[in-house]
């Protein structure tokens, strides 16, 4: 289990002892994290480390997790779609009322019994109806600037039930919201099996054992099997530079996360889109693809792509950015905070020009390089789990003092 | 002019204040370093940094330069060839003869009044006849495993008259040299203008004002001019590698230290190996190359290459390690502290090896990387100025307790 102190090669003693400083204050409160999942997606990963990590600097911190029946998790993805801007997406009254009941049994089942209890994202959002003491945060992960209407009418009442909302960015939250609001960014943990180093001979089994030439240029996005994260548009682009770099492989690498049905069906039409080219290798945890797989294939990229239409904040581009790749985006989502055009990347408004500045990064290794460098001080200068424990601290102080007040 | 707290964002706050502590020390003691240029060479580039460094901490350090004839520089090219193993070279009564002379000139110009005097390598080595006061430090910077015997009986008591000699690696050492002595590595300066960081449009501009494509991979060696450095070989390897690599190019770099008369000699037999190959640049300060335009290419440098025959401690690598190249090097001299065999690059035993590693880090660009990676924190552990600060202050301090012994 790792503790702060593994941190300190990392990131310097400075930060170190700065959130030990900030942990006095809150040591001994008993912190309850909320989701849907406890594998998949960024949500899991970020818990998966800060729960131990706040544990190790005196915080009683525990994760729950919703459970639902499929049906359920049909209802959360549409809410998801429909808050991040899906019209098309209708709620109706028989849905409402599972999604309400299902989180009526969570209820019952989970502690929710703490001096802080942090709800992440919409699929356990009506739990707070059953709030009875302690200081209750929602934490959403999603971009809600242009939410369904129909959708965020029935769900605006539950989210300004929260003492306060955590959002990740100041323009996803919903123009009419009234309410208590933080904003924060999600964050990476350098030390996680899907981020820490590699030996290149670890690097290279997996190229190998994946079918991968180690010896040509390989592109690739990292993302859920999802139509926002365009794995087709990354086929268009592979097929584009193909045209100009001889034996360039495309990558994608997706993990199924088990709230979401829609993963097969993108997975089946990426690999139908492919058309069996053996240089594009579609690759999920069915293949094999594990934390370790996903950390040894970034690692490989020559060019990482992130052409998601839409995005939360896009922590595989953190990933990708942290092991020194140049990041070819669209501007979606977090990713312009991220992917700074001309430094850490090439930010891109089509897939044309996608494959141009991909192509670039392919010929020229010196710039990849200079971006690579870039990348990685910026994910370490801003989105490292411990940035996120020191402002969760400030958080936890502060609604501490709200609960004095 | 820089000062020690520029250095705290690179290398973090407790180096800092260790060297701040050591500091205190010898505050006030007055330091003078002595070498043959204030121009072109490692030892230069050192003392161009050090000297302001270690005024800012507190010392008074100051930096005199031996003026000579043209014979002198011949004769002291000689004994330095001798000193790393020429067994050819012959040091005649007249040349040994002017070689005291002029240091004797020297000693009655220069001020080496000091606490500490420090004698870089063996152009000014007999100044110690003239030892007045204080401690006194000959640092030599070259590889005396095997030196000539006739030039090295010649030198010996010039070198055992010293308080200190320092090498820097303990087989460097004359076998049946008997003195106090310390090992300490050279270092480079991260700030300088040879190694801070570019943005990419001034290396895109050096690039194209030397007409090198930066759309092609580009292979080089930064070196002086010298048969040791093994520029013909660069220029073999490159041959080899163009087989296989399509369009690559080779840069060949050196700047003509104004003590190193066999520089122009090898400058022409290098032009004349290239045979006019319009991709085979060799690019001296006659063109305008200066330590900016050196950073701005070595940057570019797809592998770096570090061919010598032999080499003292080989502070071109370190440089190009610094910066994220991954390095193709022999095992001469220092390369090996530096050159971890498939960690921060490859060594090689001939050029045929030289060929196959510099083509396999062409076409990968994931292994360049990590390479890149590690050496680049090697050098941040090992191979800084405020390493060398340290261990240098640590120096003072033992001299001074000396002194009061």
């Amino acid at each position: 289990m790792r503790g702060i102190e593994d941190y300190v090669p990392i990131v310097g003693r400075d930060e170190i002892e700065e959130i030990m400083y900030l942990a006095e204050y809150v040591e001994g409160a008993k912190v309850i994290h909320v989701n849907s999942t406890k594998f998949g997606g960024g949500v899991a990963e970020i818990l998966k480390s800060l729960i131990p990590l706040a544990n190790s600097i005196g915080l009683r911190a525990a994760w729950e997790v919703i459970e639902g029946d499929s049906y359920f998790f049909q209802i959360t993805k549409a809410i998801h779609n429909a808050l991040q801007g899906e019209s098309s997406v209708e709620l109706t009254p028989e849905m409402y009322r599972h999604y309400l009941e299902v989180n009526g049994i969570n209820a019952e089942k989970l502690d929710l019994e703490g001096d802080v209890v942090v709800i992440h994202d919409p699929q356990p959002l009506p739990l707070v109806e059953h709030k009875r003491n302690g200081k209750w945060v929602w934490r959403c992960h999603i971009d809600m600037s242009e939410p369904n209407v129909g959708v965020w009418k029935l769900l605006r009442g539950f989210v300004e039930k929260y003492d306060l909302a955590v959002f990740t960015m100041e323009r996803y939250i919903p123009k009419d919201f009234r309410g208590r609001f933080l904003i924060e960014y999600p964050c990476i943990d350098p030390l996680s099996d899907k981020n820490k180093p590699l030996s290149h001979t670890k690097i290279l089994d997996v190229l190998e054992r994946y079918d991968v030439d180690p010896d040509r240029p390989i592109i690739g996005q990292v993302a859920r099997f999802d139509g926002w994260k365009n794995p087709l548009g990354a086929i268009k682009v592979y097929r584009s530079v193909k045209k100009k770099v001889e034996g360039v492989q495309l990558l994608l690498i997706g993990v199924f996360a088990h709230d979401d049905p829609e993963g097969e069906e993108w997975y089946r039409r990426t690999l139908d889109h492919a058309n069996a080219d053996r240089n594009i290798h579609v690759l999920t945890d069915n293949d094999g693809v594990g934390d370790l797989e996903v950390n040894a294939l970034q690692r490989s990229l020559t060019v990482a792509l992130q052409l998601s239409i839409r995005e939360g904040f896009g922590l595989t581009v953190t990933e990708a950015l942290w092991k020194g790749v140049p990041v070819v985006a669209t501007k979606a989502g977090g990713i312009p905070l991220q992917v700074i055009d001309h430094v850490t990347g090439f930010l891109v408004d089509d897939l044309k020009n996608a494959a141009e500045k991909t192509e670039i990064l392919i010929r020229r290794p010196w710039l990849a390089r200079q971006f690579g460098r870039n990348g990685y001080e910026h994910v370490k200068n801003n989105f490292l789990i411990t940035k996120a424990l020191k402002n969760y601290l400030r958080m936890h102080i502060e609604l501490v003092g709200l609960l004095k007040a």
